[in-house]
């Protein structure tokens, strides 16, 4: 497959079984994600400059620029890289609505970076000037090329949107910078949170230098051999405990294993290092066997922001990091360009569902940074003048002492349309099913042009409208979900059951025509593997690409959540836009003592009534609420007999 | 109740339900915790400060002194107070055992130590000398008063020991600045770990000085009302953020709300504050009914070494760290000496076998720190030359970056027969069974004297033989522990089934008379409340005191405990020095998603099996292994029914 460089996409790789679509030739038309980039680009964009200004994030580049920084300066080591995940969702923006206001803030945000840029290209505002460390000296935690990376997606999106401009050439010279001091014959360093490595091979692709993704394949070398210090948490935290081609699962900090499993992909198709492609594979196929929430979400501890253990899925604690929502996308996109696999589709729409929607408020100025699955106590209203100090979910808040969620969700949501839809030499497939039009062309310049018209995931039909005339025979291909048992396709009149996986129609299509897939909405019981110790006993409730949940508030009485159980032999039923579970309150009575001998009484009265259950990306939007997604079975029915 | 100051105890009230013993009223004569006093006296304490000497604890008392200490001063802020641990533990096992070498030791720490003190009693290695941050300047983290509450209480066991000497003077000069300091009129402040407040308090009783007792109801009262800086893990994490009297649980870090319930139990009784004395009962009440584990263990996360939420005991990642453990016995010791209550004394026997137990090696050389329910994987042997980074379980480590826990189980082991046995005006009361001798007198003169031999908790024959003539009856009380379901006492040729609680035999005795109490040891089953959500569906095996526990290495196959299922319909029963409960493995596939469409065949085969489990204080003493204290029940009999 020949290369597509000059398009405009997140991630171009030079080559792969499908290729994405550039994000001119997709647009979301309305609909659950329509809705939500709309709310991105209309408050988010500019809620997040309006925190860093406040905060003093963005005048750390003013005082680097005029030698009045000092060891004062506030915000982590990490702040400017928000500066630059800002930076990237404008230009997705401005990519998408042409908005004059994002187009001014690029300008405006470029200006004071660049000011701040040191003569040899070094970049970055907490260490090297006045009486900071100097610089690189604190590898493992001080994340100078964590925000690098970030510089450099920055500039790839603006790159591919609009060209060489000033926030590209300072993206070149720090890369440049990064590579004479790290590269060959450089210092063998490497950074404590990966993201040099994906921002590098991108770069190197958007400006077509090949050093660069020579660059991120030495960084991913050298990690795994004990390169970084130790620390309490272990050099597994920063994924330096195991050479990334020998891991088999992905461990400590989530978002750290989920950037450095990106790079990997995007370096071993670049480079055609097949080995390291099926070490990410493999690393992929465990880690969602038995690392993952049933959201998709990842991390299991809050000390470590990290992966637990096999089978290791406290829903209580559960971290599951919004961004590591985001960068668990981010390597699942990646495989399915390389592969074409629709497995890794169906984890980022669970993903999109069921994590990253989670994260945002309604009107997209407060945020989840952490998505348990389980919230014993009901958050406190957050004080939405108020730098939230700590990632306690409960209650949105909006912005964070570490705030990587907003400008991460940001970016995402203001790319989306990238992630919907690709092609191949014989046409077009269509992964996640929102509202959208697509006007893309196959190689041979066969135009392939769609419009998509859908309620999901409210309902379940999604209709395909053919929008351009073929000359010859092309093949539209939907995913059909893998927990879609039962969905049809309709085409030419004709109904035909389709089983997950890719369903395909090929022939020279006519304007006009319809191919509607048709997919089963009823909600569905989930139960977990028993050896997820956290949950046994207990069901999910499903819908579509949805995970529900109970909330307090939807209860006779709060407290109820506590002794709640369904009886999973009656049928889910959906009514009055929510779903309902047959279930009880068990009647707990207070002991002394919690371990008695002998099986507690949990039978209490035969009082059953309908339990609401709703989609989890809705939770706590209707006040503070406690909350659950696995409910306890019934006693009698616990074995689902 | 007259007062008994001059007697040798860690903790004497000035009046209580009922007193404890002096330490040279009661010995140790063997058996289950005889051997283990002896390896802290013969092992441990050397240990410790060889450790404490080679990572340079010590010199940075000597550095103090010499005026050389610096911003490379090694250990954390705390590390003091492991010195002070020690001198706590050897003015014991001096008590105890007269050696000569322990009494060594406290001169030659002692003389360190006051070299460093200030001329106006301040004494602390990590601030206010040479470029160190000035004193006071870190309340919240910076653990200076922490340190001194252990220096006091070092000193408490000195005087009451030994009578006045240096360690003695040092600590009241130190006291005397802390009094001067933040007393009336002083500085309203507390410090971030409570402990100054328990040492004060002890302090004042110890010396007769009552405005040590006030000084430690001043940092009490102080507390509460957000005296100190909010920090990310929120106020609760060191009990700043609700008034001590106004509380209904224990949250936040557990050894410091732990500490500090302690003190409130010295200030109220002290005070005869019954106000507050209730507050701690019913925060104990609500904290072992709702936030405690099987083992007794407290603290549920490893992020903030703290107690979750109500219900929230995950066994997995259970930090019940071992200073926990010696925390709630602190407590609980001081609730039983007010109140009399047997409750307390049944949670100090749970938490000695299966917390404090746990920590110590065989050979008193390494230690757990965290000791959680379940080990998912075995740990790596630890190199028994390098101090441990982390708190993880799996393997014991001779020194931790952060080690708190050796000294506080060599404290807790040299003067452990004093928690043994108490008095009150009628007679004696033995709560915890061990071979021992006790020689003791009541207030009116009445000597009663006493001589254990039991194999406990190996067997549950406990013989109590009478070595002393009475004049006039008196009363002996045997604690049946809450567990003992089944027990009978023989006295004067009679046997007659007790209930659990005190068990009572009033009578004018005569030497050589015998009373037996038979504790039933036949293992039991034990079920989890159904609201802690992560056991649900989960048994658990106890016999006596000792919570049992599946190891690995006991399995045909390690992997197998992941798999492993117990029929709880068949009874437990000993052989072979363990216990044997029949269980069989799950056949469980490995799939994709570890979330499917209904629930799992769960039955494979019917390959049953007798399932080994042992003592969890004896885990991992045969090498690494991956362990359970609660198993999962076969499904079919997951009801119990």
């Amino acid at each position: 497959m020949k290369g597509f460089t000059s398009m405009t996409s997140p991630v171009l790789p030079s080559h792969g079984r499908v290729r994405p679509l550039g994000l001119a030739q997709v647009s979301l038309t309305g609909g659950f994600w329509g809705e939500r980039q709309a709310v991105n680009a209309a408050q988010t964009l500019a809620h997040c400059e309006t925190w860093m200004e406040r905060l003093g994030w963005l005048a750390n580049f003013d005082r680097v620029a005029d030698g009045t920084t000092g060891p004062d300066r506030p915000g982590w080591s990490f702040s400017d890289s928000e500066v630059y995940k800002l930076l990237e969702a404008l230009s997705w923006e401005v990519a998408r609505s042409g908005d004059a206001e994002a187009e001014a803030a690029i300008k405006r945000l470029t200006a004071r970076v660049a000011r701040a840029q040191d003569q040899d290209g070094y970049l970055n505002t907490c260490f090297g000037h006045g009486d900071q460390p100097p610089r690189y000296s604190d590898l493992e935690m001080g994340h100078e090329l964590y925000n690098t990376g970030h510089l450099l997606q920055a500039a790839v999106a603006r790159l591919r949107t609009a060209g060489e401009d000033d926030l590209v050439r300072v993206a070149r010279r720090a890369a440049d910078h990064v590579c004479r001091t790290f590269g060959p014959g450089g210092t063998a360093a490497i950074c404590g949170h990966p993201e040099i490595e994906v921002g590098m091979a991108e770069f190197g692709r958007a400006t077509g230098e090949q050093r660069y993704v020579e660059q991120a394949r030495l960084f991913l070398d050298r990690r795994g051999h004990g390169t970084l210090r130790d620390i309490p948490l272990g050099r597994a935290y920063f994924q330096d405990d195991v050479p990334i081609r020998e891991a088999d699962v992905w461990r400590g900090h989530a978002v750290r294993a989920l950037y450095l499993a990106a790079a990997a992909v995007d370096v071993a198709v670049e480079l055609g290092d097949d080995d390291l492609l099926r070490a990410i594979e493999r690393q992929w196929e465990r880690t969602v066997a038995r690392r993952t929430y049933v959201t998709g979400g990842m991390g299991s501890r809050h000390q470590d922001e990290g992966f637990g253990e096999d089978w290791e899925l406290p829903p209580d604690r559960a971290y599951c990091e919004t961004c590591a929502g985001v960068a668990s996308i981010m390597v699942s996109w990646r495989l399915y360009l390389a592969t074409g696999d629709v497995r890794y589709a169906d984890l980022i729409e669970r993903t999109l569902y069921n994590v990253v929607a989670v994260s945002p408020s309604t009107d997209g100025r407060a945020f989840f940074y952490a998505n348990p699955l389980h919230q014993r106590v009901a958050g406190r209203p957050a004080d939405q003048d108020e730098v939230s100090p700590r990632a306690e979910a409960g209650v949105r808040a909006p912005w964070f002492d570490v705030s990587c969620c907003p400008t991460n969700v940001a970016r995402t949501l203001a790319g989306l349309h990238g992630y919907l839809a690709t092609t191949d030499d014989d046409g077009l497939q269509i992964h996640q099913y929102a509202s959208c039009s697509v006007r893309a062309e196959l190689p041979g310049g066969q135009p392939v042009a769609v419009d998509v018209e859908t309620a999901y995931p409210q309902a379940g039909t999604v209709r395909v409208r053919i929008a351009a005339d073929a000359d010859t025979p092309w093949t539209l291909t939907l995913r059909v979900p893998a927990w879609a048992d039962g969905a049809t396709l309709t085409e030419g009149g004709q109904t035909r059951p389709v089983r997950p996986g890719p369903a395909q129609v090929r022939r020279a299509f006519r304007a006009g025509e319809e191919i509607v897939l048709e997919l089963p909405m009823q909600p569905r019981l989930t139960w977990p593997d028993p050896r997820i110790d956290a949950v046994r006993g207990c069901v999910a409730v499903e819908r579509g690409p949805e995970v529900l949940c109970v909330e307090s508030n939807d209860l006779p009485s709060p407290d109820l959540l506590e002794s709640l159980v369904l009886d999973p032999g009656s049928a889910p039923r959906a009514a009055e836009g929510a779903v309902l579970v047959r279930g009880r309150a068990l009647d707990l009575a207070d002991r002394p003592w919690a371990y008695p001998a002998g099986p507690l009484d949990e039978q209490g009265d035969d009082d059953w009534f309908d339990v609401p259950l709703r989609p989890y990306h809705g939770w706590a939007r209707r006040g503070p609420s406690s909350m659950r997604i696995f409910v306890p079975v019934a006693p009698q029915e616990r074995t689902g007999a």
